[in-house]
């Protein structure tokens, strides 16, 4: 280990889909942590596509990332010097943000990880993915024995968690995912009743509707442009959309137009958009429920791993456009011995 | 009195505005009430945008009109003979559906109307349009103190009840109304902070931003057309989209785009719909919740009466159009005494 730190910063706002010189990896002295701060040493970076909604001049929901400063971004890590009585150097903790080797982080926002679980599943299964899925189900979709939930995305972090808890529920739940080993892996290994390769179809409104014998109660966005124009005439009465994402249009630079809207009082639709932030009580809430069956192993997941900070923005790209398969993570650096 | 009874019949399919060709005025004898039946003799016909809705080949929430078969719509009628012990002739009630100057209804569909109030409002201010607008408000708008709240076609029978009620819960409530007098009617009558005329404005968009300078919380939409594309936009974080109804495209026969539904998340925004009927038990609620304001002059409302039921195709047409002014009524008859 030297003592300089790595970074990658955002160099350019990307139009469309960003390129690999719109970043820039930068080095300079390993920061000292002031009071009440922690320095860690960074094992694991999750890569969200909501990154890409950060990129651009626009201010949304998520803090913008700036020119020139480091891109943010999830990451667990392992302690290192600590000026917060609460952490001590070894310890593995997840709250500190950035596409850094090394970061410093108030002790106030850090939480340690408990064993029994590998600690990557913290930015993913179990970490903002998994509660985005939870909260999503849990407030919005409420799927009941019976119904027909439609997850798209469903290899994916977000998707793989929702249509389990749907199963769970008692919902017939159909994935829509993108190639034939996702979708195998929806089918067998996530256990939905179905899963669409919408590469693989010539029709995918026909094929979600043949899917779909008896409409869609409940449809889990992630993908928006197609997936969501043959969704939305499937929707059933009292039908609910649970707007998490449309990362298949996050690098349009015209915004498609949407579904005319006449539909939500002639079906009496909920529509209703969520991040997994406007609840954080619920972080606390979905670990404590999923830990368990992960540690069991009835909640299935998948991580996608890339090793190298370096190699952080290709996998962002890649992750935008869909050839991740799993939960897309950076692995920094391997834990030390304390 | 003659024995005969009029009935106003659809008679074709209209694509686009309905014409005048396409209603048929037919006269048969006079029915008898079967047993558990009622005869009533109808006073008042309710016209309402919804029954354009009704007209087209698809089925939606609203029974459809059939050819050949009178068209339906709420009235208050006064009991002519009734075979139900709970109902005796001269009374006056509300429950029975058709264009047609004599109906026979089941007792069990039939309110005796109280007096106090005009019976008219009963298909208006007090009836299945305020009941409409109790509803929206109560279970998708929630308007708090010092939001901002807009309502489309607030001059009319539904919006009107819409935004006096947000302003009883201290909202600032901004109309949209077709016309001078329907915006100084809402401003000076209605009590509502302002109201736009976008027949005068050239750019609904500016004017309603302007007229908006803290966005929009809560969008009560009757209109849809220009007028969600101006509203869209400007709706705030965690905003509420009322899905009532979009009289302004009822007349299309293709459907227009809708808005792109990535500010769902990205503004955390619910679009709901919903019809009055969800919940039966609004209408006895509001009614009882509301007649003593009218009574008392605190809630105003505005009916726009055409005479005769030969009129009723004629004035629903005006009402698509936008030429009402008011909740539209037919005056079927004169009450009588029993």
């Amino acid at each position: 280990m030297n003592n300089l730190r790595r970074s990658i910063v955002l160099k350019s706002r990307p139009r469309g889909l960003p390129a690999l010189q719109d970043f820039l990896l930068q080095t300079d002295a390993l920061p000292e942590p002031g009071a009440g701060e922690v320095l860690t040493r960074t094992l694991w970076l999750s890569l969200d596509p909501g990154m890409r909604v950060r990129m651009n001049e626009t201010k949304t929901y998520a803090a913008r990332a700036e020119i020139g400063a480091p891109m943010t971004g999830e990451t667990v890590g392992q302690v290192l010097a600590s000026r917060d009585p609460r952490f001590a150097p070894g310890q593995i903790v997840v709250g500190g943000r950035g596409w850094q080797s090394h970061i410093v982080t108030s002790g106030d926002a850090l939480v340690i990880l408990p064993p029994g679980v590998p600690p990557s599943t913290y930015l993913g299964v179990l970490g903002m993915p998994g509660t985005t899925a939870y909260s999503g189900i849990k407030d919005i979709g409420q799927p009941k024995p019976g119904e027909t939930v439609v997850v798209s995305a469903a290899s994916g972090a977000v998707g793989s968690v929702a249509g389990q808890l749907a199963k769970r529920a008692g919902a017939r739940v159909i994935g829509i995912a993108g190639g034939a080993d996702k979708s195998r892996f929806v089918r067998e290994q996530l256990g939905f009743d179905d899963c669409i390769d919408h590469r693989a179809v010539d029709d995918l409104p026909a094929a979600l509707k043949q899917a779909c014998p008896d409409g869609i109660d409940v449809y889990f966005e992630n993908v928006g442009g197609d997936l969501q124009l043959a969704a939305f005439p499937l929707m059933n009465m009292f039908g609910r959309m649970i707007m998490c994402g449309m990362a298949a249009e996050y690098n349009d630079t015209v915004p498609r137009p949407g579904p005319n809207l006449a539909s939500t009082f002639l079906k009496r639709l909920r529509i209703q958009g969520f991040i997994c932030g406007d609840h954080p009580e619920y972080y606390a809430e979905w670990r404590a429920l999923a830990a368990p069956w992960i540690a069991e192993g009835s909640l299935r997941y998948r991580e996608d791993i890339v090793d190298g900070l370096e190699n952080a923005p290709e996998a962002l790209i890649a992750m935008l456009t869909g050839r991740n398969f799993g939960k897309a993570l950076v692995r920094v650096a391997e834990s030390e011995a304390a």
